[in-house]
């Protein structure tokens, strides 16, 4: 058997497996085609998938890697975010509401060695939950830019403490949320993709202490060792990454 | 918990627990997204289902229903097919190519009682195993009609041997098959959908011995009951309907 024969005979047992157990009927197979469809249709499989199953694909990924936690990607990030110039402060409105944040820390291997001009590539939303570039009330590039860090793998950026937000929950994944009673909202968060030469980039996300919403995000990548708690307007967090799986090739 | 949220539950940790004891990774994660896509994009949610889900779904529904046994309907029924005139010949080109075939029996409720006026919708695919409404090749209506049993509950009806067909396999239904290294061919089978006033529609499919792909159907859906042999071009089977679950108002 080879691998996709072995996955995607998995995948189709266990589908058949849960009719079989939850007696699903007809009428509820024609309802599960329909919802198939529509989320095609809505352009929805990377917010439904991203949502309900990227977090286990993520910690089963990455389980026993070395360095600092990941979590999910999600489907906000957007690859072509312009590198800052220092002192960082991710793009804002001239009257951009929110409560001040100020986060820093050191970038190092997994051995806390630091990594002197390390990338991180920070994303997150306004203080009404929305992402830029895909809200059509914010300008693009705001809250998005890439920090770099200094000769000992230290970073500080200037920026605004984001939203707890609902995922778009107009369309069929807001259907299915809707029909089996869940909320569609995820904690506040900044999103980070933290990288160096020669490692693994390490895909994360750091959440806040007390925040709304931090037992019961819908897409369920909250882990212990992501949530901080502001201080004076201001958050340290060390990320150190896993040395890269396949090797850079020699110059 | 209420029913959406214990089926989609069910099926989401289902799906989970696959990607864990598969150790599907990122990648593979990647592949599955644009595959999804890709089959809603390419409309072929309805063939995919009907192919790989929709015999389990029949399988457990009508267990222990009462009379004939029943399979999936796939994805080629037209409702609308016209009722055909005694002697009852499906259409056909005038130069159609295949071997005649004779299909007659009789329909009766579980008891064994004629059901007089019983509608046998009937469709099938060509000799090159082409269905009308689906292949450009053939005129609408082709091999697709509404047969009346008479009075004692018998039915005649005259048409080819259909041939084995491949599920179509261009698109992303297709990719799923040559990946897992399958094959997407059904055994030569003619739908039927047997219904009478106070009746559960018996929604069927009739397989010939010894034809191709009898013991590998991709869609699963040959049942020993449902297997016919020809003699001398004609094929005897008598349909059994259940009672209707939810009983016709009085008129
Ligand atoms: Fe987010
Ligand atoms: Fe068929």
């Amino acid at each position: 058997m080879n691998r996709a024969e072995t996955v995607v005979s998995a995948m189709l047992d266990a589908i058949r497996g849960v009719i079989v157990e939850h007696d699903v009927t007809y009428e509820e197979y024609a309802i599960a085609k329909q919802w198939l469809m529509d989320v095609g249709e809505a352009g929805e499989w990377p917010l439904f998938l991203d949502v309900f199953v990227e977090t286990t694909v993520e910690r089963n990924a990455f389980r026993g890697r070395a360095g600092s936690a990941g979590t999910i990607l999600g489907p906000y990030h957007l690859p072509d975010a312009p590198v800052l110039d220092a002192p960082f402060e991710l793009p804002r409105r001239p009257d951009e509401q929110g409560e001040p944040l100020t986060l820093s820390g050191r970038v190092t291997d997994a051995e806390g060695t630091p990594l002197a001009g390390a990338v991180l590539d920070v994303w997150h939303a306004d203080a009404e939950g929305f992402y830029s570039g895909f809200h059509p009330d914010l300008p693009p590039g705001i809250f998005r830019g890439k920090v770099i860090a200094d000769a000992e793998g230290r970073y500080e950026v200037n920026t605004i403490l984001p939203a707890p937000y609902t995922i778009p929950h107009e369309g069929p994944t807001g259907a299915m949320v809707a029909a089996c009673e869940w909320h569609p909202w995820r904690p506040a968060h900044i999103h980070l993709i933290v990288d160096a030469p020669g490692h693994e980039p390490l895909i994360t996300q750091l959440f806040f202490e007390g925040s709304d919403y931090l037992d019961g995000d819908v897409a369920g990548a909250v882990k212990e060792d992501l949530v901080v708690r502001p201080v004076g307007g201001r958050v340290e967090y060390d990320f150190a990454l896993a040395p890269a799986e396949v090797p850079l090739a020699a110059a």
